[in-house]
C-alpha cells in the first residue's frame, strides 16, 4: 500500500484519518491511501512567499537555469524508480516514457532557454528602448520581474511527472515558489518524483511544496501576486475560476481544460500518398498512447469525404491489432484508463457520441483485457464515423477522454477548417498535407482557434514530433474550450510568472535598473584599453573614443578593387547621384566597418578573444571621400558563457566630421575572465 | 438637449422611451438624453463577426495602420467640435486636451507602430524559428493572427475620447471589429467623436459600432474569439467577470479598475533639490487635472518622514491657489467632477480617509465654485496627511476618485517600497530621485506590483511625460487591485486582440505561412541577377550562389594594414594559437564580409539602391589563409517603405571549401519598385 505524503512548510505529512483510498485501474483493488490530513494553508503560503520567494529571487535567471539542469540530471539518474510504479497508473512503459522522459526533457530545455534567452541578472529586458521625448533625455523601457507571490499548480491525473515538471520549470526559472497539487488518482507517482526534487537538495527552502489530497481553503487566500495554473476538466476549471478571492484580487488563472482536437487529412493526400500513411500512423498513436488520455489527442479525424470509408476501414484494421491489457504483460500496446470512474465516464460519453456517429470498431461493454479483469479500467480503441458533421453537435462538444475518436468527412479546405473550428477552441489541430497552399489556407482560417497547428508530410522525415506532443519550445494551451491558457513556449512560459512593468526615466536611471548601458547613460573611462581588460574588469559603460580617420577616394577605389565590391554607388558618380540615398560616390559600408575596427582595435594579445558577431547594424548617413569618421565604443552588456570566458556586447557608433552619426551597431566579443 | 445615438449594424438609433436623463455636473440640470432603445445584440454581433471582421482581416497590418493615420488626421481636423462640448463634462479646455489630443496622438502612434512593428501582410511572426529535430527538416514558429470575434470596449466616464481611441487603435490594427460602450454620463462626447469616425468613411462596414446606454444581454453572447476590455470600478469589473458566458468560453477579459497610485519623493531629495520641486509640481498637476479623476492620479504621496510637514505645507499653499469653478470662467484651473453622484461618492470616501488622516487643505462641504452653484459637482483640491501609514488600512484601499490625495511619511527606501506595494497592485508608481541606486532598489522591490514605474529627476528636462500620462508606447494597466489588465505598449497592445499559435512543419510549410523565406525552404532562381530586379519582381526565396574565392595570407596582411585592424588573431600565429577559438592566424570577419559583398554584388546601376544595414551577423567558424569562401544570398522578406522603394531583407550564408558554414547574417537593402 502506497502512502504518498504532502510536503508542507518543510515537513512531510503522512495520510491522515480522512485519507482517500486510491483504487488501481489495473487491479481494481486499493493501491494507495492519500491525503486526509489537516492542512495549514497559512503556514504553506507564508513559507512560500516569505522564505521560498526571497531565496529564489536572490538568484539570477542563470543561477536558476543551472539548478534546473542539475535537477534534470538528478531525476534522470533515478528515473527507474519512477518507471517501477508507473504501471500502477494503467500506463505502459512506453506511456511512462512520454510522462517521465518528457518531464525531464522539459527541465533540460528550460535550463537551456534560461541561459540563452534570459540574462544572468534579476531584471528581464523586454523589447527596445522607447524614446519618449525629442532629445532622448527621457526614455521608456519595459522590463519583467518575478511575481512576489506563489504559484499553485493544480495538475491532471494523466501525466503525473510531466504535468508537474512542465509547470515547475518555467515557474522556478522565473523565480517564483510553487505549491504542487497533483490529481489524487495518480499522486503517488508525482510524489515519488517530488521527493527526488527535495532529496536532491538543489532547491532553496520553500521553493516547492506538495499537497496530496484536497487544497482546503488555499485558493481563498490567493492574492494579486499569486498564480493558479490548472490542468483538468472544464467543469472544475469553471468552479475554480469563480473563487471570489481570485476574481477580487485579479489573481492570474491559467487553465488548460477540454479540447476536441481535430486532425485534417489534406485534400491533396490520396490513398497512395505518404501523407495518407502518416495520418493513419499518427491517428493510431494518438488514439492508443496513454489509452487516449491526452488533452492533445486526436478526437476528430477530418478526412476528404470520398476517403472517409477507406480511412475508417484502414484505421479499424490497425486499431483491431492493438493488444490491450495489463501494462506489464507481453505484447500489450495499450494499458488501462487511469481509474474506474474514468472508464465509466468515457463509456458514457462514447455512448453519447454514438447517437451521432456509427461505431466502426471498439466496444462499450464486455471487453476482456489481457491479464486483467473485465471489471478493471480497460477500454479497447474505439472509432466512430459521422456522416453529417455539420448537423452534429455532441461530436464537436463532448470529449470522451480515452481511446475514442470520430471520423468526419469534409468537402473542401474551407469546410475542413470550419469543422476544425467547431471545437470552439482547441490545444492543437493538425494537417497532413504536402501542399504549402493548403497549409497556408487552413492556418489563415483556423490559427485563431488553436494553440498549436501541427503540419506533417513526407518531408519531415523522422523529425516530426507528433500531433499530440507538446514541446517545451512551443506554447501549449488554446483559446475557448481549451481554457484560454498558455504554457511553455520557451521564455514565453516564464513570463506568466513575471510582471511586465513599463519603466520611464533618464538613460542613466534605465541603465541602472537593467544593468545594461544605453545611449545617453554616463560613459566611464579607464586608462587601459578595454581590449586589455578582462571580462571581470570591464565595466558597463566603459568607453573609448577614437581619433578620426579621413576616407579618401583612393580608399574607396582601393577597397572596391581589393574586395570586388564595385557597386555603382561607390564607383559611378552620375549613377550614384541618381540614387535617392547618395550625394555622389560614397564609401562602402563595409569599408567604414573595417576602418572602424582599425580605429578601436588594440593589436596586442589580451583578454578579448574574438569578435563573434554583430547585431542591428544600420548605415544612417552616406560618407563621401574627404569625410572623416571616428568611433565611440561602449560596453553595453556582459553575459557569462563558459567557465573561462563570457560575451561582452559593445555599442558602437561612427560619427563624421560634423558630429553626425553615420552608423551604429552592437559588436559581440568573447572575453576571458582572467588574463 | 443632446441626444447621442447608438450605431448598430450600420444604423443610427436615437434615444428611446426608456432613455436616461444625463444631469450636467456644471449646471446641475439635464443636458442630454441617452439610450433607452431596444438593442438587437444578435444583429450587432453578426454585423461585427460576419461583416466587420472579414473586411478588416482582408486588409494587411499596414493597410490598417494607414487607416489609423488618416483617421487621426480627420479627427484632428474637426477637433474643435469636440472641444465645444467638452466643457459640459466638467472638464477645462486643458483637461479636454489630455482627452482629445491624447486620443488623436494614440492613433498616430499606433499608425506608426503598425508600420514599423508589424508586417505588410496577414500573419505576425512572433520570435525566432525553433529547430525541433536534428536536421532542421521539422521546425516550430510562433505566429499571431487576428481573433475572429468582436471586441467589446466598456469605457469609463473620465476620458470620453481618449478612452475610446486608446482601445480602438490596437483593436483595429489587429484586425478585430469593436463595439464601443461609453459611460452614459459623458457618452455625448464619445458619440461626437465616434460619429466623426463613421463620417470619415475610412473604416470598412461593421468595423465599429456604438452602444449608448445599457449593453443588454451582449455579454451573455460572448464567445471564445471575443474580447471584453473594461475600464471602470472594481465592483463593476467583478460583476462582469462573473458573467457565466465569459467564464464558460474563456472569453478574454481585460480590466483596468481601481488604483491607489503612490508617488515617492526619494530619500536623496532635500528641500532645495530640483527633485523636491518636481515632486510638488507633479503632485499639484495630478491632484487637479481632470479634477483628479484619472485612474493614474497620485493618491498616496510617500515622503521622507522628516519632510512630511514641509511637503504638506508647500502643497497646501499651492493647492490653495487653484481656482475651481465653471470650466469656461476666466482663471479657472480646475473644473467639476463628472457628475453629482461622483461628487457624493468622492466626499464619502474622503470622509473615510479622514478617519485615518488629518485634512491639510480642502473641504468636504459648503464649497463655493467660481461661476457655478454650490450644488453643482465641484470639490476643492483636498489634501490629507497620515501619521501612521503602517497601521492605516483605508488609505491603501479606498480610492476617492477626485482631487484628493494623502501624504504618508516613510522611514527608508525599503519602507517606501513596502508602502507603495500596500496598494495591492497599481497602474503606476513614481519616484522622484536623482540617485540611480534608489531607483534600482525601489524597482527591484516594487516593479512586480505596478504596471508602470515613472522616475523623474533634474536630468529629464522638459521631456518627462508626467506621472499620470499613459503613453501609447508603454503598457497601461497593473496587477491586483488595478485589474490585472494590460493595454497599449505599442505592438504588445495589439496582441491582446490576436491569438498566438505555435506552428510546426517543414521549412517550406512555415515559409508559405509566414511569407518569409527560412533556411531549408526551397530556393528559386532567375537568370537575371536579383540586384537587377525590382522590388516587385524579386521573389521570396530567390537565390544566388556565388563562385568561391580563396583567402590568402597576403589578403589578410593587406587588409590588416589597409584598415589598421592588426588584432593579434590575424597577425600573430603563436598568439592566435593560444586563443581558444582559432587554429592560428585567421581572416578578419570584416574581410569575409567585404569579400562576400564582392562576390554577390552586381556592379551595374539597377533597382537595388543601397545596403542600409545588417542583422544578426554571427561568425561561426574561423577562416584561415588557403581556405575559400562562397556565398548564398536568398530573399527572405520584403516590406514596402515609401511610395517608390521598399526594404528587401536577404539571408546570407558564407561556406568554406568543406561546405561548412562560416558566417551568417541578414542583409538589408532598399530596392525600387520600378526600374
Amino acid at each position: 500500500m502506497l502512502k504518498p505524503e504532502s510536503f508542507i512548510a518543510g515537513a512531510w505529512i503522512a495520510p491522515g484519518a480522512a485519507a482517500t483510498s486510491v483504487i488501481g485501474p489495473v487491479s481494481a483493488t486499493q493501491i494507495a491511501l492519500a491525503g486526509g490530513s489537516a492542512l495549514d494553508t497559512d503556514a504553506m503560503l507564508a513559507h512560500a512567499r516569505q522564505v521560498g520567494g526571497p531565496a529564489l529571487r536572490a538568484l539570477t535567471f542563470h543561477d536558476r537555469a543551472k539548478i534546473l539542469k542539475k535537477l534534470a540530471l538528478y531525476i534522470d539518474s533515478r528515473k527507474e524508480e519512477l518507471y517501477a510504479i508507473n504501471g500502477l497508473t494503467g500506463a505502459t512503459r512506453r506511456d511512462g516514457g512520454v510522462d517521465i522522459e518528457g518531464g525531464i526533457g522539459t527541465l533540460f530545455v528550460y535550463a537551456s532557454k534560461g541561459r540563452s534567452g534570459l540574462p544572468d541578472s534579476h531584471v528581464y529586458v523586454d523589447g527596445e528602448v522607447e524614446q519618449l521625448g525629442r532629445s532622448g533625455a527621457f526614455l521608456g523601457q519595459h522590463i519583467a520581474t518575478p511575481l512576489q507571490g506563489v504559484a499553485v499548480h493544480i495538475n491532471a491525473f494523466n501525466f503525473p511527472v510531466w504535468g508537474m515538471l512542465e509547470k515547475l520549470a518555467p515557474t522556478l526559472l522565473a523565480g517564483v515558489p510553487a505549491i504542487v497539487k497533483p490529481a489524487t488518482q495518480t499522486c503517488y507517482l508525482t510524489e515519488a518524483c517530488f521527493r527526488m526534487i527535495i532529496e536532491s537538495g538543489l532547491l532553496p527552502e520553500g521553493a516547492v511544496q506538495l499537497i496530496i489530497g484536497r487544497t482546503g481553503d488555499l485558493l481563498d487566500k490567493m492574492g494579486p501576486q499569486d498564480v493558479v495554473s490548472f490542468t483538468g476538466s472544464a467543469d472544475t476549471a469553471m468552479m475554480l475560476r469563480n473563487t471570489p478571492a481570485l476574481i477580487r484580487n485579479s489573481t492570474r488563472f491559467m487553465s488548460e481544460q477540454d479540447s476536441l482536437n481535430a486532425s485534417i487529412l489534406g485534400p491533396d493526400a490520396d490513398v497512395d500518398s505518404p501523407e495518407f500513411a502518416l495520418f493513419l500512423k499518427e491517428a493510431v498513436t494518438e488514439i492508443t498512447t496513454k489509452a487516449g488520455q491526452k488533452c492533445t489527442a486526436m478526437r476528430r479525424l477530418l478526412v476528404p469525404a470520398h476517403l472517409a470509408d477507406t480511412v475508417a476501414a484502414a484505421l479499424a484494421d490497425r486499431l483491431g491489432q492493438i493488444t490491450v491489457g495489463h501494462p506489464d504483460a507481453d505484447g500489450v500496446r495499450m494499458g488501462a484508463l487511469a481509474s474506474l470512474s474514468q472508464k465509466s465516464d468515457v463509456l458514457a460519453k462514447a455512448a453519447q457520441i454514438g447517437t451521432e456517429a456509427r461505431m466502426i470498431c471498439g466496444s462499450l461493454d464486455g471487453f476482456q483485457p489481457v491479464d486483467a479483469s473485465p471489471e478493471a479500467a480497460f477500454i479497447p480503441p474505439t472509432l466512430f464515423q459521422c456522416d453529417d458533421p455539420d448537423a452534429a453537435k455532441i461530436i464537436h462538444e463532448v470529449e470522451a477522454f480515452g481511446p475514442v475518436s470520430t471520423i468526419l468527412p469534409y468537402r473542401d479546405t474551407a469546410h475542413a477548417a470550419e469543422l476544425a473550428n467547431r471545437g470552439e477552441g482547441s490545444l492543437v489541430a493538425s494537417v497532413f498535407t504536402h501542399d504549402p497552399q493548403v497549409a497556408r489556407e487552413i492556418t489563415l482560417s483556423s490559427a485563431a482557434w488553436h494553440g498549436r497547428l501541427y503540419i506533417n508530410n513526407r518531408d519531415t522525415g523522422r523529425e516530426a514530433t507528433g500531433h499530440g506532443a507538446p514541446m517545451p519550445h512551443m506554447i501549449h494551451g488554446g483559446p475557448g474550450r481549451a481554457g484560454g491558457g498558455e504554457e511553455l513556449g520557451g521564455v514565453r512560459g516564464v513570463m506568466h510568472y513575471m510582471q511586465r512593468t513599463a519603466i520611464q526615466g533618464t538613460p542613466e536611471i534605465i541603465s541602472a535598473i537593467t544593468g545594461q548601458w544605453i545611449k545617453g547613460a554616463p560613459e566611464k573611462s579607464n586608462p587601459t584599453h578595454p581590449f586589455q581588460r578582462t571580462f571581470t574588469e570591464i565595466e558597463i559603460g566603459e568607453t573609448i573614443h577614437t581619433d578620426p580617420r579621413t576616407i579618401t577616394m583612393d580608399d574607396i577605389e582601393h577597397f572596391a578593387h581589393f574586395t570586388g565590391d564595385t557597386f555603382y554607388a561607390h564607383m559611378d558618380e552620375d549613377a550614384a547621384k541618381r540614387n535617392p540615398f547618395f550625394p555622389g560616390r560614397v564609401a562602402h559600408g563595409y569599408l567604414l566597418l573595417s576602418f572602424a575596427a582599425g580605429l578601436f582595435v588594440e593589436p596586442n594579445e589580451g583578454p578579448v578573444l574574438a569578435n563573434t558577431g554583430l547585431n542591428g547594424l544600420s548605415f544612417q548617413k552616406p560618407v563621401s571621400a574627404g569625410d572623416s569618421i571616428k568611433v565611440r565604443l561602449t560596453c553595453k552588456r556582459k553575459t557569462k558563457r563558459t567557465d573561462t570566458y563570457g560575451e561582452v556586447a559593445w555599442n558602437v557608433t561612427l560619427t563624421n566630421q560634423d558630429g553626425d552619426q553615420v552608423a551604429e551597431y552592437e559588436l559581440l566579443t568573447m572575453v576571458s575572465y582572467d588574463r
